[in-house]
């Protein structure tokens, strides 16, 4: 179960950087080196081509296509709504003939090949030296994707003759030709027409029938570019120009897209040609995403000293952050981002768990649209709770578009995380931002409609002494079917309260909010006590001896397996085990009864923490990417620092160092979070579901200093600390702040010792 | 939940006779006039082709196809093996012309349409009067399936003109582009010839590569057959006369067919040409046929005085048994026997726990050959125990060919009744015949492999005190994923303990084979202790109190569904509710706990069952054709007759009144079966799993006589009962028996007071 790190990039504070180009490492580094910009990503294939390993991938958010053949479930509630974030157009595809020979890294003779992402711009640079023959020159690529204007991206390819004579034919394609799942091609062009420096292309999906509209602009610096239509699915221009020693070719490809589902209209028209119109060119833009990074750097940065690959990998998550999510879409944020095929682009319960308390502590605007995009797919929602034969709101265990996409039943007709995490989401977002706008207008609603799947999904024991979950499975996915998962029950019961709370509240301040959503809802008073008996009279299977949650009923009576008998090719066991084997016994997948003690963690005491982690701990397996920092953020609060740091040891870079080995799909972006989770609630000892938020750092043993920013309540809240002192300053009004176990008034800056 | 009957063929004691025609009926009684004689089976289909309504179905015991493309399971020991008992060539199809129009019941104008089915011969007969203008003509369609000269099949077709003149256009056709499943056309002709009378065709599969080698010879009356060409994947003779009034002309078609797996090699050429070289007429076949049924009946008939309709019931169970299977193949029975697509052919865990009985106590070598199927198969359950990481061998959920063909993990890879119903079933045998050179040669061995798998898949609680399975589904499908299910530890403890006791009654007794066997199956005598001691512990949850053995672990703590309170349109739930709401509740799908009392009746009190049954019984919504006869017969023992009587109420006549209204896919096989425990268990009080076997009739309120006749140890036991005396005659050596409490060395007859 140890897992090994592959260390291939340079360590640096703010670039990640390959030296020379291993082939093995090629579709690992493609995810690594993506851009995105939240409307769009691309992931870092080679612009030129490669016949070797590779996954071209370009993605829009929110388009999806869907599958040939509908899943045949047989059963009624078993989801036959599959669909996936569809690989769309390569709008770098580019052919490159020296003397007639085309380029190839898989093929050719190449050196001194270097591939940076620097992380304060956005900008991707790739350069090599080439041979042909006797000639030598040096082709650099550049990639951007626009911050600022997201609809557009530019490519720049430089050839510079280093030695002897070129013939230069180059050709610059857009590539509709693409497939998904390595076969799927999943494009049309509806309509093309040549424009004077490019192409204007109508593209749609075969099956969902959606649609992208792209504008393309090519300036080159010398010579002139003439149509090609040798290929099927591609527009194509080429240039062709003989280069001799030190003379220079600079093509600049400029690139604006329009994403969007339904029929095509005029307007769309307009838009792109407002959007054309006040395009810039690369440096410009460049300028502009500089720009725009620094600020949020300004915002979130982390910084650590005496441990440069951790500055590096927490950096390369918050770049990661910035580059996946940034509110400008209704959408949601998919497990792999837009930097892969896996997982269909389809986003998990881990939103609003895991990745939420970034965008919460850097920009709670872009949380809130996290949260509307639950919002906005609430009728999908209450569909779903139809078809399990429930009332109110399911949300799905995966999706993109707001329907359930996932096919296992055993996981869409059993898994409540996502309802329950949206509950969860909404009381986190209220309770640190004071938005009730939000929560009269959008939350409140969604809370009524998760309370009411859950009243109607759960039942009453045969004596009606208490009332459960029967049938789930928890967070935990290594335990199906099981009754009163404690996990569950624990956070439909604060689901049910934070509902009734807000409703009594909103009756005593907001009465016309209250009526309205009665009646919208139509909500009774009496469906609404209902909600506070189910509470009250919640099964939670706890003995006041031990202290212990017991996982659900019956967990404590499964059969023992050692973890650590078991042998290390036998892991993962989902790709080893037989299916069923996985769902017998006492081994944990990923914490349960210690997530919910991770997300309310101020409900439960030491003891209750301590006496639980040392129970599910040992059983545990961490076949989730999710699992480690959330025992690592435990451990440090239990004074189990070398534990919490070996937890930690992978967090910030997963995928950097390509511990799970297969980075090559794209990068795990919820584990990003997690990263960042781990670091300001481990080491920053952040808490924020208490009354006041609570900051209680400790250094891991190598760490020199470590110092974090957030945002809160219009502050940045800046928390240094070393091995002996810790500073908190607060930009903005002063602030009561637990700090360790005391309550300040922080005016600006309050320095206190490290441990308290 | 009330089923309804639909009384629709007349009464009779000997045949199922259909007057008029009612195209609503159609396919049902495609599947109740089905023809089989365990080589092959044909649905009652019109000869002549019909635009309505119709499941055209020719099936060969063994013979299945493969779909087009194997199921999609992600994970280990998730079943992809799928295979179908395909439908084959539509011998009898004939397309029949007067005038130049073709006859064709769904547009014609006919009367007087009766269609015959002679349970003492097998024979079934259609006949109607068919108006074409001003000519009427009497068609007489006859066909046969040869009970002694398996490979044979009869058409005959009579045509006599009874007002006008008729132009007859007749083309015979064999016709091979049938479809399966509605669409799919599985077969290829190989090859053909014109012989004679007819074709030679050797024809196959697309996918498995099955084959099918076919001689048909045609003779008739009056003309000349030639040969036609019009249809593909047909091989058709056609015939063009004219016939005055008065006339008769008669086609009699005879068919030989030999299915066969693998290489066509030479001696099918020879073995076809010997069959062909002794085939007889139809009127022969018929004599002999004749005379195969009569002895049947001999051997196992039951006669009812008071009630004709299960009196034609119970024989249409048994007539569909006789042709269902005889143990001429070394195949198994599926679900719906040779009479339809559905449940593709599969045999289920029925065939060892209901079916194998009527067998056991009628031809006791051909329950032999039922269990030789198993070990035939022994190779595949020992490929599935090892896909499933289990060692020994895992009989399969469903199959035809030995292999798991059920895709559902959750029942597949979750239910043992295949394994433990064969243990039991070689048991039973064994226990009822003393043929102990099976057990030494084949019953032991499977032993040995099945306790080997089930004391692999096993496990022990946490503190070692307790044996039993974890993560399973017992007999009641709608409970999943649970444990130490109390089904399923007892048959497994059963199993351990036979498994133990003919070790070593071998290793007294029969010290070689012993040794053989030990090599054999490489066991040691650590592993044989190893059965003793999993047995010993085996977790069994029994409540001294209540005398109730709990259904598995937390089944009491279960969520209370009353039955009574689901509207009647929710039925079958399997289709009315969402998938997973099946399963959290304590509705009952199939007698679970009481299975286990029905199979080791004799090792529970009455104090017991009647305990159980009362507890279980309301909870349980018989949602398999199985369920009532199994409480039927235990409600007789608790002297409930009331409710034995009312659960007894459709059993005989499940398919012939069409109380599930899905007849139309064929009979269900296991539930004639069913009905005949539900007559001789039930009615008649045989138990036959005490050291004698025990009789004890009790007669339902409103029948006046009980005759059943079983075959056991060379003798034949006659038991006669009316309301006031029981009369058992034993033919054949002297026997001691258990009649009610009391045991008699019973010398040809014994004459007691009904009820003892």
């Amino acid at each position: 179960m140890v897992k090994k790190a592959i260390k291939y990039y340079q360590v640096n504070p703010w670039a990640i950087i390959e030296k020379g180009f291993d082939p093995t490492r090629s579709m690992a580094s493609e995810s690594i080196f993506s851009l995105a910009n939240e409307y769009m990503g691309v992931r870092g294939f080679f612009d030129e081509g490669y016949s070797g390993n590779s996954l071209i991938g370009t993605y829009f958010n929110g388009l999806y296509e869907l599958p040939n053949k509908p899943g045949n479930a047989g059963y009624k509630g078993i989801s036959k709504k599959s669909h996936f974030m569809v690989n769309s157009v390569n709008c770098f595809a580019t052919e490159i003939y020296l003397n007639n020979q085309l380029v190839d890294l898989a093929k050719g003779d190449f050196s001194d090949f270097t591939r940076t992402l620097d992380m304060r711009s956005g900008e991707l640079v790739r350069k090599y030296k080439y041979r042909q023959n006797d000639n030598l020159v040096e082709i650099t690529f550049k990639r951007l994707l626009d911050m600022v204007n997201y609809t557009n991206a530019y490519q720049v390819i430089e050839i510079k003759v280093l030695e002897g004579k070129i013939d230069l034919l180059l050709k610059s394609h857009l590539d509709y030709a693409v497939k998904h799942f390595g076969s799927l091609k999943p494009w049309k062009i509806i309509n093309s027409r040549e424009i004077p420096k490019g192409f204007r292309v109508l593209s749609q999906t075969k099956k969902s029938k959606q649609n992208l509209y792209t504008d393309e602009e090519i300036i080159v610096n010398s010579g002139a570019l003439t149509t090609v239509t040798d290929k099927k699915q591609n527009l194509s221009k080429q240039i062709v120009l003989t280069l001799t020693k030190d003379s220079r070719f600079v093509l600049e490809k400029r690139l604006s897209h329009l994403a969007f589902q339904g029929e095509f209209i005029n307007c769309f028209e307009d838009r792109l040609e407002e959007i054309v119109k006040k395009r810039v060119g690369y440096e410009e833009a460049l300028k502009s995403n500089k720009a725009y990074f620094q600020k949020k750097w300004a915002e979130c940065d982390i910084e650590i000293e005496g441990d440069e690959e951790n500055l590096q990998g927490i950096r390369f998550c918050i770049f990661n952050l910035f580059q996946t999510y940034r509110g400008i879409s209704t959408n949601n944020i998919g497990a792999k981002g837009l930097t892969g095929e896996a997982y269909s682009g389809h986003a998990f319960w881990d939103t609003e768990t895991y990745i939420l308390p970034f965008y919460l502590f850097s920009d709670p605007l872009v949380a809130k649209k996290l949260l509307m995009f639950r919002y906005r797919t609430l009728p999908n929602a209450i569909l779903r709770a139809k078809e399990l034969d429930c009332r109110g709101a399911c949300y799905p265990i995966a999706t993109l578009n707001g329907d359930e996409a996932c096919e296992l039943w055993q996981h869409a007709s059993l898994q409540f995380q996502p309802s329950t995490g949206v509950a969860f989401a909404i009381w986190h977002y209220v309770h640190l931002t004071k938005d009730y706008d939000f929560l009269l207008h959008y939350g409140a609603q969604m809370l009524v409609e998760i309370s009411r799947f859950l009243a109607s999904r759960g039942d009453w024991n045969p004596d009606g002494t208490g009332f459960g979950f029967y049938g789930v499975m928890g967070p935990d996915e290594f335990q199906m079917m099981v009754h009163n998962n404690t996990y569950t029950n624990y956070m439909a019961k604060r689901t049910f309260i934070y509902t009734y709370e807000v409703l009594k509240w909103m009756r005593e301040n907001h009465p016309q909010e209250f009526e309205k959503l009665m009646q919208k809802c139509t909500l009774s008073e009496n469906e609404v006590d209902d909600f506070l008996t189910k509470a009250q009279k919640m099964i939670i299977l706890y003995d006041d001896n031990t202290c212990l949650f017991e996982q659900h009923d019956g967990f404590f009576k499964l059969p023992h397996i050692d973890k650590n008998t078991i042998s290390v090719d036998e892991f993962p066991l989902y790709s080893h085990w037989s299916y069923d084997r996985l769902y017998r016994n006492d081994l944990i997948k990923q914490p349960d009864v210690l997530m919910m003690m991770f997300l309310y963690n101020q409900s439960f005491s030491l003891e209750q923490k301590r006496a639980n982690y040392e129970f599910y701990e040992p059983k545990t397996i961490h076949e989730s990417s999710l699992s480690p920092s959330i025992h690592s953020i435990l451990a440090m609060e239990l004074n189990k620092s070398d534990e919490a740091l070996s937890f930690f040891s992978f967090a910030t870079r997963l995928d950097l160092d390509d511990y799970n080995r297969n980075t090559s799909e794209g990068l795990h972006v919820t584990s990003l979070s997690a990263a960042w989770l781990n670091i300001v609630y481990g080491f920053g000892g952040l808490r924020s579901d208490g009354k006041h938020l609570k900051i209680a750092p400790k250094l891991p043993k190598n760490w020199e200093r470590l110092k974090f920013k957030i945002q809160y309540r219009d502050r940045t809240i800046e928390v240094e600390t070393t091995k002996t002192d810790s500073t908190v300053k607060v930009y903005g009004d002063s602030l009561e702040l637990q700090i360790y176990d005391q309550l300040y008034l922080v005016d600006k800056l309050i320095k206190v010792k490290t441990g308290g």
